[in-house]
């Protein structure tokens, strides 16, 4: 087993379960007709335990593998509020919430997939390393990997933990010259085809498109270290933005072609 | 294996883990050497992740063994207060709460003794057999027993399931002269001498002292179906009552010597 | 004063604010163009401090009156699912409420129009003439109406408490033949043509369309213990059916013309 | 009215209401027969409606003027865990908290004396200008005061604003040498006697005791700009800290005798 990455070949991955009580939130009966996993929020900054059981259920229907999403519990902020939790406060919080949301996995005879922290969790691991020393030790028994942005301090603690590291691609958002990920108020609107196009140019180049023009190298989707080659990941697509369903539906074109091309055997 | 029980002797359990953030509640560190059995709270009338993972830790190292206490999703009202949930809603509360406590079980290689559902959800399942059975079918995969008061729709329902049921005892608190437990307020207190004496005599007769005078037969510890013979069963002593400690000492003390003497090979 | 009422004609209300978080509900921009009076949910079973700020500036914007819709504290179940509370509790949560709305009123200098509870809380006063005593006696101080189904113990607590009540007419759902609101889910859906039709009908016979056919006498609006005459009411328009915003422009202009032709001089 | 205070002589608050339902906190009490002040939690941080409601009628018995206390909406951190909230985010949760709190005072016929924000809101506002302007513009319309430490942005903003800003001395933890608070973990134990000599100390000659020996300068209670007068100030008792009724008794008595003394005609 590559630390670097489970997957056999390039997958979509899309938050799903956002929805709280009576309030809506994300077209997941549409889009999870074109991704291969769905990253499910846990009841802390979305979902409650009727959703949860309706969309690992809706997952189970569709053959998408489930992942824990666990968030920072602030539900009026949807888990984007930086929320200063301890070591073990914050690892406490993701074991519950893993906890949780395999109770209906067990239920439904449907593995855990992987562990993919949501919102200011994601960054408030990304920023300190004894926070996400103290996370990925939690989730480490569950044999599970972990996904997120390459190169960051996630990836790094995952190899030292020994823990698989799944690297993601956002396609429906920009990236800068360095390389990070642009907020999405601030990136410009990538269509559902310049979306399947930057899944394309990655896969192909370990290239991206950067914002304002140019290129930026992207290393941890392989070439370089592989004999040339890409390596398998992740691309996730915000559930949340206007005309995710498109973006899916090309993205998915997009997927399945790189795979036939890149992955024959997978 | 019987469906009235697991047990092979007869054993104390308490509710653990109460606590709320801040808040304390309960002599846990000191009842939890008294007995066998923890009812942990799973954050939803009670307790916190950081909580539970205390109090599943306090557990292991008293060799105590753990179970899942869910409630109601009502903080404010520590569970007590009757919310009307569907079926659904009921299965999957009581789903997610055992799988965010059955997360800290793994994390520290503790197994699911058991399910018992708190306060006014424990009720709501008594009273209606449509939600009793919803909820013990989102157990029933799970393997273990429920714990109840026995000859209530609760046992009815484990055994219809083919779910094993452990029937409890209360010593530290009245039972009617019909058999009813009476609430805690209407109760006349019970010293620890007396609670240990109420164990033996159950245990010995199956019968128990009523309110008011008098005695009150409880069939489900035995002797009649069991050939004159006692059966295992649980006796819960409320962690919240003053003096819940010296009940402990006492009723320990009673229960070896019970076990000693109607169990000498468990 | 009239204790019936404190109208000088016929208005519109509508629930206003019920979006949590990042969660959107209900159109309440558009609607709003329609409405005389909003039913502000304050946070217990919808809405945030945020979106009741938000939600009083709307309505200060537009000029229209804002009332407290103070629910259970289920923000899951959206206030609809009946929780047992006590006569101090009940009464609590509604000073609560509806103090933290008139936070906002008094900073936008808004003045508090009315109290209407919602969901699960309104029918939990409609059958406990205990409970809608505590919670009309923690209102009656803020010497506004409550609003509510005439004929019903909302009506006769408020009577006899000397609280001003002013009856609802529900013009998008239908009334059974005895007068009883039929639940959203049973009652066929009414156009807005009809619910125009529904509102000029009992605005001038005092009857209403019954379910399956045939009237349903309306007392509460007038006529025959005012003279033959309507007296003023208040339509409610539910905020989240389908189509609101049609149903509030056609019931808007029916309620214009029924006010210029019977309460010219309001 | 100054700027710098409302108060006429010296006097003592402490923070009063922070149970939450079967939780109980602080001895509230015993402690409120020696203060003139309580900060009362307002649900976010701590509290529910039945225990404000609790709180401002046990206020209303010893006389005790009633401030509120918002926090961050954090239960299960009792609000000191910073939360990264917006400008109009912090605004309107305190506007929400103090009216939910004037809610159970208006009921109850008590005045709003003050606000404090709690815990990790109040340093939030400390190093945050934007974030203290916004949160004074809401409560300034209010008319009461903001208390909090001297020489701090706290008072920088109220000044600036317009807003009377009471100006407090925690009299049962230490300060450094610079004038800042130790936190009560880092802090030596201080006896009842201590904390009154402290609060004479403070009131004689606007020095206190440092940590670790010497002394220093505490000019926002008077004497420099003062003609060498003592500024009337309050005195904070923390209700969590053990001994804290007995901190309250010694030092009621010596505030008692500085006010004889020091304000005659208070």
């Amino acid at each position: 087993m590559s630390l670097k990455s489970l997957l056999s070949k390039i997958e979509i991955n899309a938050d799903m379960g956002e929805a709280f009580g009576r309030w809506q939130l994300g077209p997941d009966e549409e889009l999870i007709k074109y991704i291969d996993v769905a990253n499910v929020a846990c009841g802390f900054h979305a979902s409650d335990p009727v959703t949860l059981h309706k969309t690992v259920k809706l997952a189970k229907k569709y053959n998408v593998a489930v992942g824990a999403h666990p968030g920072f519990p602030d539900l009026t902020g949807f888990g984007r509020r930086r929320m200063e939790l301890t070591e073990q406060e914050v690892a406490d919080i993701i074991t519950y919430q893993i906890g949780a949301l395999k109770g209906f996995c067990d239920l439904e005879g449907v593995p855990l997939n992987h562990v993919k922290p949501h919102g200011a969790l994601y960054f408030y691991l990304k920023n300190s390393r004894s926070h996400c020393v103290a996370a990925y030790k939690a989730i480490k028994p569950l044999g599970v990997p972990v996904y997120g942005l390459g190169g960051t301090l996630h990836e790094q603690v995952a190899k030292e933990l020994g823990i698989p590291f799944v690297p993601e691609l956002f396609v429906d958002i920009e990236y800068s010259k360095e390389g990070a990920l642009i907020p999405p108020a601030q990136s410009k609107k990538i269509t559902p085809q310049e979306s399947a196009e930057r899944a394309r140019k990655v896969a192909e180049t370990a290239s991206n498109f950067a914002q304002g023009g140019g290129e930026v190298r992207m290393p941890e989707f392989g070439h370089a270290d592989n004999g040339g080659k890409c390596k398998p990941f992740s691309i996730c697509i915000h559930s949340d933005l206007p005309g995710a369903e498109n973006t899916a539906i090309e993205t998915r074109k997009a997927v399945d072609e790189l795979n036939a091309k890149l992955f024959p055997h997978a």
